[in-house]
């Protein structure tokens, strides 16, 4: 008997996979299922996360300067540390690199990594380096801290908690067909030069994301502890239904409020594409999804870098989008699939 | 300009590219270049370490079962972890995937993968699935844990500290060879069933290495605190030279202390290669090799899975193999490069 992958999906698999994990040390705390794990270490609590990216899926080195790559490679682990609202320490890279790859791309991609790790006060502190027959594999681990029992997991989420949303969405989606469509009139006409200069903000959202790290220490500043948090990798949707699943409950998610950049809507409509079909669905944000007990309302309303963007409810009321128009629908994950 | 990194080789890589690292945290006890790095937490320590295994070049699914291929995959951490002198506590496990595995054949992965988490006591807590167009590429990273300050390192061996090595080397290196024939010959005429039955030990030895743990606790309870330690996964010189250019010595090795496995003698000479030579660069033996003071000679020798071969001496002296018939040769690397 043979089944594909594809039929279960990323999500699918990994749940099939881990079904039977079993735990085994006291000081495993919080294992397979969220943005990162959580093991006590001698009374304190330690996250760790791990991202693998791979030549042809993740990114395509046509557009994407080898710094940036490195800078980003870094960035979407931190992003899932701060989701844990723990903070950032360490990081182990793994490369697998083909013979196309010289020393000086590889300082180049770890100028990035070095980047990261400076503006975020991260250390570099192991890896392995390997090769390849085919494209460029990167795997990177970051270990992060926090007090314990001070993290934030999927899986809090209350009824009439309010949903929260840092920065805006859909721009690094629209980032990237950007650089695809300067790409295929490259490879069409190799004397056309491109010209994203006016399109600097999505492009940089998509080639050199930031963790929300500000957030995270603007909240401990604030007092303010999430019931539930997830970072935006695959689209809005799918990790709001994560929060929903995770913690049982449903969801009302108004498209007026979501946080869109005026490029967004301009390049958007230049594409013929909704906005609002980017952020529910583009991905690659690495912003953080968030809940909060009603009452904090007040202080997150506060914040110009938060947006409120619905609410949870019961299960039995369902995850439903209400548009602008007072139209209904009910919210489905088209997030990005590795496997579609 | 183009350098190619074959130029520089992995080590030379690895070097060129984290000569600049910088350390932010106080925390980092123990970075880049040895068999893991430390990290101090919250009073106690953790080692972590990780590794990256690439089809084509570290193993070929075409004899490779996968549940052995998990289990491995395990176990080559969890052996870094050991050479720290740590215990191995967590991992997690990426993998990039074509469309060709089934979810049946990860399912036999993961199989091996909790035989070894079951075996050593250590618990899967995360990772990530993506999938690849081409070969299958496996990243782990392990995590461990030791008392403050009592990991060894690479870097401790002292002038006449003697160099010890468990179990016996270069079995794997002719299972291999073994596996590689059977492969030709069932590629040249798939009628031809391997037999391999007779060769249990040396097959076992490639395609099932075992961390020695037991060994670890054994030094524990016996109060022994090696100077320096490595793991052998690419070959006793290459290993040999790194505690050597680590902690600024020399040394004299003996070609008849070095333990070798009757199998590993018979086969050998079956292929007409010196069993020597696979002991010395052969690779993936996953023993330990440490160096000890002078005056732990007696309870080392005690054990019977620990051979003395050899001791440190003196920079200035060189690295030497005595051989069997009294001609000292100079000791090189030949072990296995990746970037070859």
């Amino acid at each position: 008997m043979r089944t594909e992958i594809e039929n279960l999906g990323e999500f699918g698999l990994i749940d099939h996979l881990t079904k039977n994990n079993e735990i085994r040390n006291a000081g495993t705390i919080l294992s397979v299922g969220d943005d990162a794990a959580v093991i006590d270490q001698f009374g304190r609590q330690s996250v760790i996360t791990t991202d693998m990216l791979v030549e042809g899926i993740h990114f395509d080195l046509m557009y994407t300067p080898l710094k940036h790559l490195g800078y980003k490679s870094v960035v979407v682990n931190l992003s899932d540390i701060c989701a844990m609202m723990a903070t950032p320490t360490h990081i182990t890279i793994s490369l697998a690199l083909s013979n196309k790859v010289s020393v000086e791309a590889l300082e180049e991609f770890y100028e990035g990594v070095y980047a990261a790790c400076d503006k975020y006060g991260v250390d570099l502190i192991g890896g392995d380096t390997t090769s390849t027959k085919s494209g460029l594999v990167i795997s990177i681990t970051a270990i992060g801290e926090v007090a314990p029992d001070k993290f934030v997991t999927r899986s809090g989420a209350g009824d009439k908690d309010l949903i929260c949303v840092t920065g805006d969405l859909g721009a690094a989606y629209l980032g990237l067909q950007l650089l695809e469509r300067e790409k295929k009139i490259f490879l069409e006409n190799p004397s056309v030069q491109p010209d994203l200069q006016q399109q600097a903000y999505l492009v940089g959202r998509i080639l050199k994301p930031e963790p929300r790290m500000d957030i995270i220490e603007w909240m401990n500043e604030h007092a303010i502890f999430p019931t539930s948090m997830i970072d935006i990798s695959d689209g809005l949707s799918s990790e709001v239904l994560h929060l929903c699943t995770k913690s049982d409950k449903g969801c009302v998610l108004y498209e007026e409020k979501l946080p869109l950049h005026p490029d967004t809507k301009n390049i958007a409509m230049q594409f013929g594409v909704s906005a609002t079909t980017c952020a529910l669905s583009g991905g690659e944000d690495y912003e953080l999804l968030f809940t909060v007990k009603h009452e904090d309302y007040d202080k997150v309303a506060r914040n110009s870098n938060i947006s409120i963007i619905g609410y949870m409810t019961t299960i039995a009321e369902g995850k439903h989008l209400i548009t602008t128009g007072g139209n209904k629908h009910q919210l489905t994950a088209q997030g990005w699939n590795a496997f579609a």
